[in-house]
């Protein structure tokens, strides 16, 4: 008989975090551990002893259906990094009392580079105690930037996403354009990394322009280079649109999106707020060419919007979910499933792992090749890279034309009681 | 053998607004005209004699399902008020000309208030020249802000798209809670009217809390009575989610958005810009409360997200352009076709005209008594109206992963020349 999996989740949110855990939970029961429990937010709700069975949560194959199409982090999240082992002994014990209290034989934590950093510490310290648990990490991130795994589960739907919005909102912004050209700037995450950014461009196509412009923050951004490019364009045509990354940096290497809450441009409190790149961009174009602007941040929905995520992003961190399982099943521990691309087309992949020790905090950028010469657009095999991983689609299951969500938040919620 | 018709778009796009196109097209080619026309940009590029023939560009019944599912002005849109009959006459006797030369019997505009106008001043005009000519008015806003009509095509898509997205931002602000409270709110269009705003409550289900407070153009806007309300709230809730129209106003008749453009709060420039009213009001909760605060704006995507689409709204647009040429067709003239409830639960609904003589220029706004007492929710009479509007979907037809859609504009397009 088998004992117990214990899976969290941890970091910022996906359109399909929730898919790899509905991967852990049925690759569990199926594998024959007795139990699967969720740590509510991740390891430091853990160490408050907050989680659940998810049998309690997931009663049926309808139930896991509708987790794999439920956005952001169904256990709750956090942002909580372990110290070093030898900083704080204490913690480790406390945890390593909970999970043998659970009878706990696996340990999945689903998230982004601080979440390996978890696996890796947690793995070191078993190792060091020889504690029976195995830890393995599951990949997850919007923005891509894990190394080794040839792409990460909810940059997919994230992209497909940015690059609807995109066609929409050039759609919108091609009807409104006689006579009175107009700049439109969307604002796209990704601090560091550009992938996210770079995915915009997957809009050109028969029926659609793309945008003009794409900056990624891997290349220095120069503004005035920006609007001369812009007033070029608009010699030509009434339509520009610009793609920029909140993380885009001047050479001084400041963000531009801190110029925007800086001294010239004070915000209301003065408190340095890292969105508003599009707003103060739009600004100074609209300043210099006089012509009408418009900025557009696409926020948070880029990352929740699970209505339209990519059909093989929820299969595949489904698919890593279960591996995740199956790895520590078979004896591994201290390893992160990757995804291996097997073949481009047509596009096939596959599951693999890799020791967490060498992928731990490690960022990845957009090769520089893969980005155009003169930095304002990507290349033809960045999009061969990011095409595939927004096919398809899963749709959501509709309950009084709105997408039904799995939730457990609101089994003892009264709404008028809390409005009271 | 009968006439042309013409077809023009106005005003600001919807998602559906090319379906009303479609029928307008479909049910022109049934009852037997010769071609129908679509003006390029409204009535203003027509003045430039820019159209197009239609068929040219719907050339099988799949093209016309694409220009259903295509968001903006597929025939691009203006704003353009045509002046008072004895200010110009040369400008009505040009458009006469015109309407002659294409051999037209029937005009049909498709818009809001303003489009309204158009046709009430054209079918004036014939009336006094004795033109053979018929004008129909086609209802469309997102604003649902038309009176007479039940309610607007394009109104229910935003609607949904709007109530997809404030649920999908509230699950991912739930997951993100853990000793970290939040407060989140959320910018919608509307200057003067609050339908979109208040549909964001549709979201409010067995499955999502919905959001806590709403706030319409339609009550005077009390800074610090909302700062308060939020206070009390975060004493019961991790996270508080509150959703504000774009054109709330304070007590002193100023918008808040001004304020946030304003002296205190200068932007880059000095522009007074009527967004912003969402990160004005999170950089006060922000600076009062202390707690973590995120402003989404959702800008054109909520007029443009055909992609999501409501089914109702796609049908209803679709039947009041068929509607607009067979009324025309009867011998009607000077009227806007409006849609009529004929039951709730079944939601059922028909066409019918209305002298545009008594519609054009009349605002429609929420009926106070469809507000809380308080001012800060909508009610179930409300969600009543709206919930039938937003039901079932049209599938995109998605190629590549990304929804396609009919276009015109690049047909002689050039990228590579046009980046040169």
């Amino acid at each position: 008989m088998k004992g117990n999996v214990i899976v969290g989740q941890s970091g910022g949110p996906t359109a399909v975090i929730n898919s790899s855990l509905a991967g852990v939970y049925k690759t569990a029961m199926e594998r024959g551990f007795s139990k699967v429990y969720g740590m509510r937010n991740g390891i430091q709700g853990f160490l408050d002893e907050q989680y659940i069975d998810l049998s309690d949560h997931i009663k049926n194959e309808l139930d896991l259906e509708l987790l794999k199409r439920t956005p952001s982090a169904f256990l709750g999240t956090c942002r909580y990094k372990l110290p070093e082992i030898h900083e704080d002994k204490g913690i480790y014990e406390r945890i390593f009392e909970l999970l043998d209290k659970l009878k706990i034989e696996v340990f999945i934590y689903i998230g982004g580079n601080d979440s390996m950093d978890t696996i890796k510490k947690l793995s070191d310290y078993s190792l060091l105690t020889g504690a029976k648990q195995r830890f393995v990490g599951c990949p997850k991130t919007i923005d891509n930037d894990l190394a080794i795994t040839d792409h990460t589960p909810g940059f997919g739907s994230a992209a497909k996403y940015i690059a609807t919005s995109t066609k929409e909102i050039i759609c919108d912004a091609m009807g409104f354009s006689y006579k009175k050209k107009n700049v439109n700037i969307i604002e796209i995450m990704g601090r560091n990394a550009g992938w996210l950014t770079g995915a915009a461009a997957l809009c050109r196509s028969e029926d659609c322009e793309g945008p003009d412009l794409i900056y990624l923050p891997e290349v220095t951004f120069d503004i005035e280079k920006f609007v001369e490019k812009i007033k070029k364009l608009l010699e030509k045509k009434d339509v520009v649109v610009a793609v920029v990354s909140e993380g885009i940096k001047t050479a001084d290497g400041h963000y531009v999106c801190e110029k925007s809450a800086g001294s010239e441009t004070t915000d209301a409190f003065g408190h340095i707020q890292m969105t508003g790149t599009a707003s103060y961009l739009a600004g100074i174009v609209q300043k210099e060419l006089g012509c009408k602007t418009r900025a557009v941040e696409l926020s948070t929905l880029q990352r929740a919007a699970a209505h339209l995520a990519s059909k093989i992003d929820v299969d595949e961190a489904f698919n890593v979910g279960g591996a995740c399982v199956k790895a520590a099943d078979e004896g591994s521990t201290g390893v992160m499933v990757v995804i291996e691309r097997v073949s481009d087309d047509p596009y096939q992949s596959t599951t693999g792992v890799y020791d967490v020790h060498r992928i731990a905090n490690d960022e990845k950028v957009v090769p520089r090749n893969w980005i155009s010469k003169n930095g304002d657009y990507v290349t033809e095999e960045f999009l061969d890279y990011v095409r595939p991983l927004i096919q398809g689609q899963y749709s959501p299951m509709m309950v009084e034309g709105l997408p039904r969500h799995l939730s457990m938040h609101l089994k003892n919620y009264d709404w008028a009681k809390a409005h009271k």
